[in-house]
């Protein structure tokens, strides 16, 4: 038996479901589960369907679906098999030390093809766990040429996600635009609180009593992409920027694997500046 | 138009998706939303379905789909309508307190019938908000004469729902099977932990750094009925009982509320000691 | 046996302990509990005292620890006794409602004066609680009539706080000049997210997955004073702006009826533009 | 300029701080922070004191202190340096991960001086951070045997802590009277509720909406040692075991982790069966 996901979009219309749960039952499809949301704001359909079946020819139905859907349905069908990812980092482990360590007993859901650093500071522990480190310093050449390094890198490796995990440079519209869907940045704020730089300062300044952390698809508006999964932690006066820091790497680290996880099992859905999410 | 809640359990099978959906088509009735769950350890299939149409006739459709579910299959079809409910209290405000204001303001989803207590404490409270107060003390008589006289003044007032809203009585195993899934009640802990009687002292002696309450329909087991919903709190050791009591009450207003809305609006099915609810 | 809490800031120093503890024995003042808290950054000390003795005249102690520490020390020395307030409203009942209940009970930590509304929303609920309600109409007068007629009936009730239980007129700045650290509101959005007005239309289209309310002073940068006490709760992609808002109640009710207590126990010190709390 | 914790626990007494806080003041130190708690229900007092100074003579002050102080006062002045710790483990890898990752960047708070684990499962990770891994199988031997085993590894390395991170072997009398307040474990629940074996098990069958974890220090009573630091995730009907299982990891870690800080910061007492956290 084999296991199929099948995520599908479209404008909302009467009788979707039957429809598609139609083409289901004549191929003999066996749903073990199945989200549907209709954002009756927008009038667009969604449904995710975990399914499995012997012999699954997903080509075949796809277009069965496509021909009984409104046109501009986007229907995704998906194998059970691992993601491949690529991790840009910069200088602080504790989101790539959790990632390799769940990479190296495979409960990331996904494969980490590579780690690539603007330093040297996450090469030893990436070597540790036996992964390719590729250090691209950002340093005396223009952001194109930095970006061109990355990508010579990145493309040949056939990844599924860019994780930026705690990459403090930002990325060029050209780069975004490469990649659309594909990348997951961790922010460390409670967006949209504290865009920008220093938000553990910011937050200290305004005497915050909650701080917070963003895992979101990167767009080219910076800190604007659609927000996956957030966290929140209780600070108190006692916490200056340092212990703000500190209370932030754990949320940052537990928003992105959470993040890392919905996006990895399919359960995610982009539509406009938001997403769906089917836990 | 019209709206209908449908609430379906049945023993798994392929296409039931499919035949529920066709069935809705067929009236002409418009899905808008539609959460479903299949417990794959017991086989069991559960659907809720919101929908609106013109002209429904909920028995006709009914027996139609019965004919296409399982023989077994249970079907609810809900027009929308204020659920009715009792609130049965004892000495503490809290709770009743919080029902009391969003029944004026039609916030609650039911309709409260009347409050029933077991002492006088709360009767001026509820006269405020224009609602009978029946006093029925259980002293001096057994508690079948005092349950008696408490189904007496429900009965005829015909509720959906029975709210323990810091009830501080057992009810015995013939009133709760007279009221089969219909009885709701905050416990005030963390429920399995701290059964029994004075939750607080317990968890003070205990040392526990967390504090919880609990929601959940009330069946002979004694604090072993299903779970609707569960809030906890963080306390420490400055927290004497007397401050986890104030802190706790926060707790069980919160929880209790929430629970009721869930169960008030539908999306609770009891499966068994569990509960599945569609939020 | 009188019980006394004593508040005192001022800049840091070597000794500020002793010298203070040494004043209290000498008076046989006992030490129930003490939190002390330097702010490093700004070179302060905090400290709040609660202790007990016969025959306490804080006077004569008062003057006496003045003596001995940094001249521009501030201590308040407050007795036991119930705080009271003024409760400012527009439309929104739910605040208003749970402040009116434990009012009624005995558990604010503090006595309703008045509540005070700019339409007659909520004079019927203020009234079943047997409290009085003015409407005080914004319309057809401008901003400094509207809030002389306000001050005309609070300055007579020796007020100690002014609550916004979800006032949404924004007071000028003679009026919050008037009542320095006196003003409490609430602010439905997790500051300094969504300042400003429909935070939760602006919650909804950002996408995010957590909500906020914000308990602060009122100073005269709106949405901009010291924060008191904050809560987030989790929303996902099925809540619109209805769904947010109901959520959102629940969030503001729970966090400005912490606050209340932890001003109303003098446990916040204001200090800049934040607040040190010892809870 | 070098820095101290001091912590005095004694019986209550009026003064107390004063006479602290002056030996203090004689010896130059310089308090950076203190953290005071009485428990007025065993008339116990407890403080925490960070201070600074120069040419800090310990023993000194230590006698003086103790000469003004209750005669059963505990004293315990820390210099400033890193705590050793032996983790002992059995087959789950998440927890060891993140203190391996944390101690290599020297943000654990804490030394690893050796990982000891009754399999081979984690042989490998703690190879690839250059720790030492000590197989010592528990099978074929009595538990006597077993136990004298680990102490003849553990007693060399001169460790203050002994971290049972997910080590499923439950300890003897015997050993943990050896190591007392030393050894500290974190139980895959929300204690006291699901006590012993399988609690997700329990949890799943009990249908909780929450589940929880809770690091606590070993005493031969199993799982009622005095209770550091709970965390508590919501989970749903769809959770299954493994998907408890999974969402329990992620508390577990966090917990442990947030409660090893604590105690490395020396932030915990210990009283009776309870614990005073100074955060």
């Amino acid at each position: 038996m084999n296991e199929l996901t099948i995520l599908i979009q479209c404008s909302d219309d009467v009788g979707l479901v039957t429809k598609i749960t139609q083409v289901l039952a004549k191929h003999s499809l066996n749903i073990v589960s199945m989200n549907e949301y209709v954002d009756t704001f927008n009038k667009r359909f969604f449904t995710r369907i975990a399914c499995t079946g012997n012999d699954l020819k997903a080509a075949s139905f796809k277009v069965e679906m496509l021909q009984k859907l409104p046109k501009e349905a986007s229907i995704r069908i998906i194998e059970k098999q691992l993601k491949r990812i690529a991790v840009l980092v910069t200088k602080e482990y504790h989101c790539l030390g959790d990632i390799l360590v769940r990479n190296q007993f495979e409960t990331l859901g996904a494969k980490v093809a590579c780690v690539i650093g603007n330093y040297e500071y996450l090469k030893e522990l990436t070597h540790q766990f036996g992964i390719p480190y590729f250090h691209i310093s950002h340093l005396e050449k223009d952001k194109q040429t930095f970006e061109n390094e990355i990508q010579q890198i990145i493309d040949p490796l056939n990844v599924d996600f860019i994780v930026l995990a705690k990459f403090m440079r930002i990325l060029s519209p050209e780069f975004v635009a490469t990649y659309v869907q594909k990348i997951i940045n961790i922010h460390h704020s409670f967006l949209p609180a504290f865009i920008g730089a220093n938000p553990y300062k910011q937050a200290f300044e305004r005497g915050v009593k909650i701080i917070g952390a963003t895992a979101h698809f990167v767009t080219n508006n910076l800190d604007e992409g659609p927000i996956i999964t957030q966290h929140t932690a209780s600070v108190d006066h006692t916490y200056g920027v340092k212990e703000m820091i500190r209370q932030g790497r754990e949320t940052e680290k537990a928003v992105l694997l959470e993040a890392l996880r919905l996006v990895f099992e399919d359960r995610v859905f982009i539509s406009g500046n938001k997403t769906i999410v089917f836990k």
